[in-house]
């Protein structure tokens, strides 16, 4: 089994800082625990951990990699767990490109070192500097050389949705590399991103977590779809990260709907968007809405655009919402747990996964 | 049959600017054809309107009354129709407060005396500048004593979701006029409007249609909800319009977990939000989605959520996009058609539609 959304936390920030380059360590330190990334007017009313984890010395779970070993491969029955920046993915909404990236180019030495030297059930998610594409593909093509990295991460906050040629490098860069890009909801409205949700900026975190975290992740998918991204790199694929997918199928259906009458914006697209994504993109199931004894009227939408195979499973440890791999896999159909919790993740990493009996 | 939709087009701006208080009718003038409204960045590639209508002398369709009654009264089978401001409704996101008092008056106005005069299967909505909720509620309370005048409507675009205090005046006195409220996507990104779809200005128009104006109006939807709006105005409906609704079940199911786990952000939810939505909210059909032969699929979506009781009938006439009744009619589950047609917008609206038989 293939946990596609582990989250490492971190404890002592000095510990990261150590990997940032000298010139720019102090102006970090000064930050405090932040680390200069922008914060958050929308958190969570208790925690945004799951209250019964264990805390480190540093009173934080998920912060050591033994830890994380036990608590989301061990307990959870997990071959392999991807480990995606937490906080940090969003340094691609900081003001400074050039700290962003310096910030990236730690991060992602202190996962190589720290984590996937640890354990070698850990794979990497590269970091990067999305305000500066140039340079987010110049650290991804850096970091891309240690096969343990299995996919580029980009923020669901953003300035603009990633079909926008100027992001053009990130995607070449991860096509380049064979890898997914991975697209995780968070960071909507924070530093430089635009306001989450597509009214304004929302009142309480209960609105941010159910708007603006999907919006922004439907956002990118229709950009993608519609700027051609896949047609310009036939190879290159899309995790979904985090936004849900109880949306999907309404949005494809008017997506193709509109597609057919409005092809004369995007002439490039000569095959029905739903099908492109069928193709092209897949989601992450956590957290999988919970729908009032609904789940048979669920699982038959998601047939309707392609799962089970556009599914990976995925925990989201230490979060307060994660979900327990059984629990999900007790809710699919019977016949899509294969898929959902191990082929599609192959499927979709080739050979950076190593070799995982299913 | 009621149909929810009928947009009135502004045909010689001179006809509207006869009804503009004088002191302002000059700088309206100057503004030429948009009449200061501001402009989309994002438009139809071909034309905003269906190409197989009647073009009156100013070319623009359904600029005169008796051509609407016509096409859409008549062609449609509709015994009465709602006309909802096209453009004007933008008026909202004017940067001027001042200016949009006077055109909504203005607008309110010229409805009353160039169309609901003109026939009596007619029916109003009155527009009103939001930016400005105060002055808002006073427009709000002068055209209601018109009792031609059905809903309160509000357009998608918004500086901030509909929810937030600032806006209370406009519902309190739609509430206090028995008015349903009325939020019609469109301006989106426009004037003062946040940017549309939650990660940023999208490129293209048919990205905007597809995720600018279903964002907007989730996020109305999960922001009246979660500040109890409905728990302020007990008796208040709020109709959504032309947003989509496949995307309906995948937000309330979020919107439900959500509050289990998150209720100390919004301790007045004495109720999980789907119910007090199904109680409050209702949804105009069009633009009903295309779903690729899924069509089964999406009415048991639709029903897990209180469909048929949810939808009432609109057309978007004279849009490119707007629904032919038959059309709807047809797709509908037979047992659904008497209620979306008719006795849906009976029950919302009440006295002000008048008796009009099924």
């Amino acid at each position: 089994m293939i946990d596609c959304d582990v989250h490492p936390q971190i404890g002592d920030p000095e510990e990261l800082l150590a990997y940032v380059e000298p010139g720019q360590r102090e102006w970090f330190r000064g930050q405090g625990a932040s680390l200069g990334l922008p914060g958050y007017p929308w958190t969570h009313p208790v925690s945004w951990y799951r209250l019964d984890l264990e805390r480190n010395g540093d009173g934080i779970p998920g912060s050591r990699a033994d830890v994380v070993a036990r608590e989301a491969l061990d307990a959870g029955g997990a071959d392999l767990g991807i480990l995606n920046a937490d906080d940090a993915v969003t340094l691609s909404l900081m003001a400074s490109p050039y700290r962003a990236a310096a910030l990236a180019r730690a991060h992602n030495d202190w996962i190589a070192e720290r984590w996937l030297d640890a354990d070698t059930r850990f794979r990497g998610a590269i970091v990067c500097p999305a305000q500066d594409p140039q340079a987010a593909a110049a650290e991804i093509r850096r970091v891309a050389e240690d096969d343990r990295f299995v996919h580029v991460l980009l923020v669901g906050g953003a300035e603009r949705p990633y079909g926008e040629p100027r992001y053009l490098p990130i995607f070449e860069a991860a096509a380049e590399a064979g890898l997914p890009v991975a697209i995780h909801s968070g960071g909507e409205g924070l530093g430089i991103a635009a306001p989450p949700g597509g009214a304004g900026a929302p009142t309480f975190y209960i609105e941010w977590h159910t708007v603006g975290s999907s919006a922004s992740i439907v956002a990118h998918l229709v950009s993608l779809l519609c700027h051609g991204t896949f047609e310009r790199f036939p190879d290159l694929r899309v995790l979904l990260m985090e936004g849900g997918i109880g949306w999907l199928p309404g949005i494809l259906w008017r997506l193709d709907t509109n597609w057919r009458a409005l092809r004369a914006e995007v002439p490039w697209l000569e095959r029905k968007p739903s099908e492109v994504a069928r193709d092209h993109v897949r989601f992450t199931t956590q957290p999988l809405e919970h729908t009032d004894g609904h789940d048979d009227v669920l699982f038959e939408m998601l047939a309707a655009v392609g799962a089970p195979d556009i599914l990976c499973f995925a925990s989201d440890y230490p979060h307060w919402d994660f979900d327990e791999p059984r629990w999900t896999l007790n809710r699919l159909p019977a016949e899509w747990r294969d898929a959902v919790l191990h082929d599609n993740a192959v499927a979709l990493y080739g050979d950076r996964l190593g070799l995982v009996a299913a």
